[in-house]
This record gives structure tokens, C-alpha cells and sequence, in this order.
């Protein structure tokens, strides 16, 4: 339990209340007291709760309790097509169906341990879904302010938790501070993408990913990146183990996004020290394409710190991707979580990655969620008089021998 | 590990070669042997891997491991409207969303162990992609048989794992017994929903429960009821507990129809001693409209036996406790699920429940998979210029004690 923000850059200490940035601009993230930390301290909670000792937040119950603890699925079918050895981290198995509920859940249990009476999101996407449940199940208000243009679906699974969801008519991209800078005259905590609460849940992924793992680490940690917050996480979790003495080694953090709208790969190429923000075409990976993303200089940072790297993809890498994780491994993810196999494989022929290594790509939300399945034309009609027939023409291993 | 077969009712032992039916007609499920049983023997173990003792399986890898091992939410906001102390077992955290991923994991396990070169099963929804989809990840050919009147999206979500897709023109319910017998004919290893394997399986959703509210054990566990083969997977745990000296007290096993097509609570209604088909009727809980289920007189027993009961509930107490499970708990259940929270608001009115009743409600599959979710209307729409005064309007607590 910590109460104290640092600058990951500049190092510079910052009360709560200086909110989500430090002076020099840069994004900034809880300290943690490596000393308070007891590994396996907290083993008889489940999900994010056995990291406690590393949160900035002392009870987590509830549906809260249910973030995190998703599983790690070694997915052997893959490897050929990925170029090395792959696991998938499916975070699609959270309440609201994407990592997402890591962040709300810490979020939320801090709304409620400091009394506020209301959190809010800026989202039209898997935040908006995890900020509203989370409020929902411990009855705290809560302020959903998505764009003028949300798809109807989508607006219909954040509305079914009760938040008050506001169409934002304007400039959608200058919500995020603004949204930050009312909620902090208001007393409503904004739950946005990279403030330090949610890369405080966020991280968690990661501190699940090198446990189990364990006794050594991955090799590398794929992900897509969107605003950079749980990439941030993800180094964040890094950098908590190695204080703690508690990393084996350190993976190569790889991030990935859609060749459409890459800023943080675009800086990486280039060789910049800080992110530009994009001027972001469209992408089937509509959830990730984020063209000035809040924390991408810190997400630039984690992956040059780590050897990892920043590389992008475009849509038909993607679609082939998404098409091999569920025929291949049984896994129906979001179309940006796809990224993560497309990316993998791209690294591997980039040569940051090895044919022997072992990767772990973080498939960050459900495919269910999404409309964009599609196909079924390959049913085949029989009549129930014929199923013998049909079965044994197609599967008649038996018959083949006689 | 076992290999052998029984009849609940006639307690006569079968092999394996027997199939899915005793002799005496009714159901048949996998013996344990109670002296292998080591509890927490497999702690280190992921999802249902915990209980590997009580399987029929010796190995689970792969998305097998990410079968079971969903989390147990405590819903204290829920308690008034059904009139007890409750938590909902959230099985939609699957990879394929719902509570068949234990079967169809243990099934092909077995598939796999014995050198069956195909996989089947009959269902158009749930099962049929959990089969698919753990097939898909091991390499299996797989047949889903489907009627011919499937909704393309629902063909769509089970076409993106790979299988064979047969739409089987003529009487879908005689399908169940016919694909079993032509499996058995062809090596086809049929999962339909109440064979051994698969309620071998399921009996892990309850395994898990029981151990959740250790040291004690709920005083009932409430379930949606189809087939019956997941209702018959609870009380095999029960008994195998207990048989084990593994079971603090018996939960009630309560389980809740849709009342348009209701042939189990019928049955327990009029002290029937076993089920009859129904005609069965529509209801928007269409994944347990189940007209004949092929385990129908075994949940029947095994609600008796245990003190439960069977109810049924309407579609507008099945909407409006869809409704409340995502505003007062943040859960997005699929709509056959909800049927567990009306199922337990009119068990405590009956007096089978308790007010200070300890209840587990299992939510059986999410609900990002179904089209219904409607609603978004309420959506405000807010020129960004305005953001301040409408957030200090609706959330503004701090100005009201200027």
C-alpha cells in the first residue's frame, strides 16, 4: 500500500493530488515499498488480490475480486506460424470480458476507500463496459462520456450496467485531461486509460504472466498498445519484481499496433526519444488505434529499456491472425488482441525475437464482444436419414481399414 | 483416475463400451476410486487440473488447463431481491464463455488419450463451440451436428474454430441417441451434454464451489437446468465429496426451468418420480429449452436427494433478473442464466431457501455472446463546451455545500 506517485522519467516525487502527470509532462505511476512485499503472501486470494502487497489500495471484494487470475495457455499449434514458442494470456476472461477490469477494479476500491461518490471513463469501448460494472456492483455513480458517433451495439453493453452515458459533441481527443482536470473539481475520479490507478491493476498482468512462469521468466511479453497505460503496467511489474528481488530475468517487452495509426512504432523506427501524436487511418483493430496516445512516450521507454521493440502490422496480418488463434488454438479474440500473433511473428523475422523463445502474448480482450465474426458458409445440409453415411464419408477412420 | 462406469439409480457397473445408458435406461457417470483422492494434491495445478484425482483423465494441457477455475463473486447488492445472502459463480470466464469448457476439456482429453481421431457433438450454441474450439487446439477433427433453421451469427461463432458443420434436416431431438450410436459405429467421440465425460467434468463447477466457502459449504447451490447433465455433474460431486470425507454439509441443489418449457420442474411439482417430455414452448432462455432432457429424471433425484427443489420462473422474471445481475452486480450473463437469481427470489418465497441462506448461483455463460442486449437510449447527448456544467449538475456533490 503506497499513497505516493514518481515520474518514471525525471524520478520526481508527486503528492495524489498532482494527479495523473508530473511537472516535466510525463505520465506518472505509483511508487511501491519493496520491503512491504511478501511473495505468496496473499496466495489464498484470488486474482489481483495476491498482488496486494503491490497495489495502492488495501480491500478488493466483490467483483473486484474477480479481476485478474485469467490463464496462461500454452499454444503449441501456433508456434510454426508465430516463428517461436507461444503461450496466450487470456485476458478475455474477466468479467467484462477484457484486462480492462484490472485497472477498474483498483480504481473503484480507491473511489470507494476515499469516499467519492462517483468515477467516470472516457471510452465507447472495453473501459466503458469495466468502469460502469465495477461502479455498478458497489452502487458508486458513474459518468460514461463516449463520442457522438458510438455504434448503437456497442453503447447497448455499457448502458446495461446503469452509468450516465454522456455524447460528447466536439473534440473527442481533448476529453481525456479535460475530463481529468473536472473530475478533480467535482470529486469524480476519472478512471482514463493511463492515470496511475489503472496502470496500478494493469501491471498485474504482467506480475501473473512471470509467475507463472516461474522459476525462470519468458523470454518476451507481446501486447498490443493503444494509450500506452498497460504497457506502462507492464514495465511497472517489471521494474516492482527486480526491486523486490524477485525477477529472474527481465523479458523483452514487445508492443504492437495496427499499421493504420502507429505512432509509438513510428517513434520506435525512427529512433525518436518521445512519441508525435498519428494522423490514424481506419483499422479492423478500431479498439487500439489511438493516435496521440497519453502514455506512448513511457510505453517507448519500456520497450528500449527491456530490448524489446515497437512494430506494426496491418489489417489483413491481423485478419490472419485472429482466423489462426481460434482455428489453431481454440481462442476467439478481440480483432486488436489479434495483433499480439501478427506482431510475433513479425518480431521473430525481424530477428528480435528467437525461433527458441519463449513468448507470452497478452490477447487482451474477448472476441464476443465484437460483431465482426463471421462466416458459417461452409455448413454442409444432410438429411438425418443420411448422417450415417455422411459421417462415415467424412470421419470413417474405421472404415478406411475394412 | 477411473475407467469404469454406473448407473445412479440401479448402482449396476458398465464399462466404458456401454456408452452413455444403463441397461435399466437411465444415465450413466464415471466411478471414483475415494482413496486416490488427495484434496490440494494438485495445488499448483490451474482450473479444473485441481481435481485430476476425480477425473477420468490423467492429463489436461494446453486450453484444457484454462477449463474451470472461475472466480466466486460475493453479490451483497443482489441480497434484497432474492432474499438471501448471495454470489454467483461467473462460469462465462471460459475461452469459449460458458460452463462447457470443463466437459468438452475432459472429453477431448479423453479423445485424445484413447487415439480417437474425431470429436463430435449435438448443439447449436454453447457446446457446440466449446467442442470445436478444444478440438481445434489439439489437432482434432470435429462434426457439429446443427438443426437447419441455426441463426447465421451463432453459425458464424462456432465456424471460426474450424469444424465440420452438418445442418441436419429431419427431427433435431432424435439427433441426441442417433449421433451416439453412429460415434460409436465410427470412433467418433460424441460430447453431447449428459455423457459420461462430460458430466464427469461439470461436476468440477461444483467442486470448486464447495471449496470456495470452506470450511463450511453454501446451504444451496442454484443452476439453470437443460439436459441435465450439468445438474447431475453437481450431485456427483456432492457424493463423490462425501465419499471422499470431503463435505463440510450438504448444499440444497435447486435448479430453474424457463416456465414455457418446463418438463423437470413439472415433474418435481407433481411428486413425479421421472421426467416426461414437454411440449415446450418459446422463451427468450432459449439455450435450456430443452423439451427432453436426456438426464431430466437424474436432476430430478438428485434436487430430492439433496433437500432442493426444482422451480421454473417467466420470461419477464428471467429479464428483469438479467437486468439486475448487470446493474446491481456488473455481471453480463447470458439470458438462461439469469434464470438462477429469479429462480432463488422464488425459492426464498416458497420457504426452500433461507433469508440467511448462504446461496452460490452458477451463471452458466456470458452474455456478450447473445444479440439481446438492447437498450442505450439513455445516452445524453453534451456539446463538449458544456462538459463542466453537465457533470456538476448530475455528479456535482461538492457544489452543494456551496
Amino acid at each position: 500500500m503506497t499513497d505516493s506517485l514518481r515520474c518514471y522519467r525525471c524520478r520526481e516525487s508527486s503528492p495524489r493530488s498532482a494527479g495523473a502527470r508530473c511537472a516535466c509532462g510525463e505520465a506518472l505511476w505509483f511508487d511501491v515499498d519493496a520491503d512491504d512485499f511478501d511473495p505468496g503472501g496473499h496466495a489464498d486470494r484470488s486474482g489481483i488480490g495476491r498482488y496486494l502487497d503491490l497495489l495502492p489500495v488495501d480491500d478488493l471484494r466483490g467483483l473486484a475480486s474477480a479481476a485478474g487470475g485469467t490463464p496462461l495457455i500454452r499454444t503449441d499449434r501456433l508456434d510454426d506460424f508465430a516463428g517461436c514458442r507461444t503461450w496466450v494470456k487470456d485476458e478475455g476472461e474477466h468479467p467484462t470480458g477484457s484486462f480492462k477490469d484490472r485497472g477498474s477494479a483498483v480504481g473503484v476500491a480507491d473511489a470507494l476507500a476515499r469516499g467519492c461518490s462517483a468515477v467516470g471513463t472516457v471510452s465507447h469501448g472495453n473501459m466503458a463496459m469495466s468502469v460502469a460494472a465495477h461502479a455498478a456492483a458497489v452502487d458508486l455513480d458513474c459518468a460514461v462520456l463516449v463520442p457522438a458517433d458510438i455504434p448503437s451495439e456497442r453503447l447497448a453493453i455499457i448502458d446495461q450496467y446503469g452509468p450516465e452515458i454522456l455524447r460528447i459533441d466536439g473534440d473527442y481527443g481533448r476529453l481525456y485531461e479535460e475530463s481529468l482536470r473536472v473530475g478533480n473539481d467535482l470529486g469524480i475520479e476519472f478512471l482514463n486509460s493511463d492515470v496511475p490507478l489503472r496502470v496500478a491493476g494493469q501491471k498485474t498482468t504482467t506480475l501473473e504472466l512471470v509467475d507463472a512462469f516461474r522459476p525462470s521468466a519468458p523470454d518476451a511479453v507481446v501486447m498490443p498498445i493503444s494509450s500506452g497505460g498497460h504497457a506502462s503496467g507492464a514495465w511497472k511489474a517489471l521494474r516492482d519484481l527486480r526491486d523486490c528481488g524477485a525477477l529472474p530475468s527481465t523479458p523483452k517487452l514487445c508492443f504492437v499496433q495496427a499499421a493504420a495509426c502507429d505512432p509509438v512504432a513510428t517513434a520506435f523506427r525512427n529512433g525518436s526519444e518521445t512519441v508525435s501524436p498519428a494522423t490514424g487511418g481506419e483499422t479492423i483493430a478500431y479498439s487500439i488505434a489511438n493516435a496521440d496516445p497519453p502514455s506512448g512516450t513511457r510505453a517507448l521507454a519500456a520497450a528500449r529499456a527491456t530490448d524489446g521493440a515497437v512494430v506494426s502490422v496491418d489489417d489483413d496480418e491481423i485478419r490472419d491472425a485472429k482466423a489462426r488463434l481460434a482455428r489453431d488454438a481454440g481462442l476467439c479474440v478481440e480483432t486488436a488482441s489479434a495483433t499480439t500473433l501478427a506482431g510475433t511473428r513479425r518480431l521473430v523475422a525481424e530477428g528480435v525475437l528467437a525461433p527458441d523463445d519463449r513468448v507470452a502474448l497478452v490477447a487482451t480482450g474477448s472476441g464476443f464482444k465484437e460483431s465482426t465474426v463471421t462466416g458459417g458458409e461452409r455448413a454442409t445440409a444432410v438429411p438425418l436419414a443420411d448422417l450415417d453415411a455422411t459421417l462415415a464419408a467424412r470421419f470413417g477412420y474405421w472404415g478406411d481399414e475394412s
